[in-house]
């Protein structure tokens, strides 16, 4: 029952409609016993400062950030982590006695998000799709995961040459290189991990994929950032080929979860029977 | 449960730990099947604009205001109905595509907790305990209740003065007349409806009364906007000599519906059984 300790977090964003994030943290208030409500916020770019403030001014005690909000923040707060310097994104703000603190949980939510996988990423080759937001996030976490080297595709070529500056510049990540249309498939072939940060099979364009049908087989590791639908046509052709395949759902689950941490600061855990629990309503909701 | 379509509400006050709004609110949102929540916002006179411009831009649609809030707040809103022009204080914000409208339902809420009693004030003598924010909504609704006489006594002979000045000018009342407390207990006996909107009485100083405790009779009817303790020491001495009593939680209930109906423009209703129940509710949480 809501009562005046209630604590109160939300998402910002606009629009707002499509967003997982409400249902998935107030299960997370309901299972971790939280004394807490999450909201979703429709905020207009123009009206984000007073979004925050007020936030703030109303003990709000903290939001998540989400399309178009994500790289506009940068300027509205008074603290960034390590990690939102380093990604120049945020997706997590701790609102604190007037403080506004930043944190980037992508990256995060990423890597835990991989279980026991993240160790068949040492000294891998891995292909990256995808040269946006998301793309800088996982370049972040790959580079802390060791792989050998990073392959990126993207449609647009002037858009991958910018996130390449952003790799070498901001990140320090050397080992990232681009490749063209030509060599993507043969790449794709050799590449232990793909991984697709694009909307490319997102619904409702859900007949598209970036790679050739046959291009997979049973030592793939196919990870795609879209978790609508639950298979893209990407993760389709790569099963149908043998391939291990995982969706962006835990992704969102995690960066959720890791949020949930550091407003709370308590370790707070998900095993597996409750991730699938989570992940099972996550799916109905689409 | 909560999704991205749910409607967030609440109140402001500072400190606002002992407001029964929340729960109030939010069982109405339950009772009625609305998709919204309703919070509390613990906000410092220093962040009130902040808060208010803050809770517009998050997309917040409604939010009652309580002390210290309630009279600060006449600087900062766009428009003001009537009532708030007339009585001088503001509970309700209507937020509307950046527009902030100020309602008070305090003497709605009066008049709707009286039910079927309300035709007892025509042409009635009542006797006003207290001449702060709470009276001023009393006598604005007394008037409308059409009483003959509204006789007003204060502890704070200044305070009276100045809330006199507000009757006459404010809301051109001319039948209210200051008493002092050589008069009181005499009046008190004659009136045949006291209303107490002074704190006397209220937990944790249960032992206070204003008035004696021979004055009443079974004629008497006894309205007192304290409701906790759920009888204060007037309304068992006047219950105990036969006196019909009233505590002040139908005033609660009924004004947060009238903010309710505000926001949602929906003739929202609440039958006897279900007054039963919410007031058993609430009372409980004292």
């Amino acid at each position: 029952m809501i009562n005046t300790s209630t604590c109160v977090y939300g998402v910002i964003g606009y629009p707002i409609e499509h967003s997982l994030s409400p249902v998935l943290h107030n299960w997370f208030m309901s299972n971790y016993k939280l004394n807490a409500v999450y909201v979703a916020f429709n905020v207009h770019p123009s009206e984000l400062k007073n979004a925050i403030k007020g936030g703030s001014a109303l003990g709000v005690i903290g939001l998540n950030v989400t399309i178009p909000h994500k790289e506009a923040l940068l300027g509205l707060v008074d603290e960034k982590d390590r990690d939102v310097k380093l990604v120049g994104a945020i997706n997590t703000l701790e609102l604190n006695a007037g403080k506004i603190q930043a944190h980037v949980t992508d990256p995060y939510g990423f890597t835990e998000s991989l279980g026991q996988r993240k160790y068949w990423f040492k000294n891998a080759e891995v292909l990256l799709l995808g040269a946006g937001g998301a793309a800088k996030s996982v370049v972040y976490a790959l580079e802390k995961l060791d792989v050998k080297k990073i392959w990126i595709y993207n449609r647009s070529a002037q858009r991958l040459r910018a996130f390449l500056d952003f790799c070498h510049n901001a990140l320090t990540v050397s080992k990232v290189q681009a490749i063209d249309r030509k060599q993507l498939n043969d790449i794709a072939f050799d590449c232990k991990i793909i991984i697709n940060t694009t909307s490319a099979g997102m619904y409702p364009h859900t007949g598209e994929s970036l790679l050739r049908s046959d291009v997979f087989h049973d030592a793939h590791f196919v990870y795609d950032l879209v978790y609508n639908p639950e298979k893209t046509k990407l993760l389709l052709d790569a099963e149908h080929k043998g391939a291990t395949i995982q969706n962006g759902i835990d992704m969102l689950i995690f960066q959720g979860l890791e949020s949930l941490r550091i407003w709370t600061k308590q370790p707070l855990r998900l095993e597996a029977p409750k991730l699938k629990k989570i992940r099972h309503i996550l799916q109905s909701r689409l």
